[in-house]
């Protein structure tokens, strides 16, 4: 198997371990090196090799990330004992053409003022690595790793 | 309201929101920088200040705990749009007396070899900060902070 295709298959395995999870938990690090979690509303499109999630501009998410790039983002569903672990790098896009490519009214229900508002951007993360949690095993089992997900 | 009194409000507080939810994330952080999350299973007991888990002394969050122990760990009920954020120290305890004293047999879920087996451990967490998530608002709410809960 070429790297090519090891890659689409990693990515394909976790775009299929995380479709339909609604909400996932983003952990950041702050200034002062302690960490911090919140629910992230996940898009209702198949994983890529990039996340994305509706951010505030001015909030304290994308202050955190814009400072530390490295995050974790969690997919759980405790009632399977489904979890899955994702590290990778964030950034804050500001772009309106993506913005209104990956836009939903359902996510009026967190930002009431639609797509125009200009507070409103987008955080990617870009995968690095993601693991899943194997219950019988009770351990984190590799699933993409830089390598497998990029070619490097 | 003196310190003290502050203080003890505030962990009453902390204890009712995560009381009864049977599994938390743990994030750490890896030699490499990146994020990583896998679930851990609750006690059953009341939070005082601090978070106990049973993991394994030769673990991978054992190994990342003890080279970077700044964790999280977060709760979640997502039907009820209920997450806790709880940012502090980790640090690995081997002594024996406490694993017993924490030890319950519903834990052979995970350590079938039960609370002789040489390699149970305990994480302690000591917390430092801890949010919830107003859903309302979409944004993280100060619960505790390092000021509030230890007087400092």
């Amino acid at each position: 198997m070429n790297v090519q295709s090891a890659s689409q298959e990693n990515i394909a395995r976790l775009a299929k371990l995380i479709k339909g999870i609604k909400m996932a938990l983003l952990t950041s690090v702050a200034a002062d090196g302690s960490l911090h979690s919140r629910p992230m509303a996940t898009l209702d499109r198949d994983f890529d090799g990039t996340l994305w999630f509706f951010t505030s501009a001015g909030g304290r998410t994308a202050d955190e990330v814009e400072e530390h790039r490295q995050v974790n983002v969690s997919y759980a569903m405790p009632e399977k004992q489904h979890y899955v672990s994702v590290s990778g790098t964030a950034s804050l896009v500001r772009d309106r053409e993506k913005i209104t490519e990956l836009w939903n009214p359902l996510f009026k229900a967190w930002f009431p003022r639609g797509q125009e508002d200009p507070d409103l951007a987008l955080l990617r993360v870009d995968v690095e690595q993601a693991e899943y949690w194997d219950a019988a095993a009770s351990s984190l089992v590799p699933l993409v790793q830089r390598s497998g997900l990029t070619g490097e």
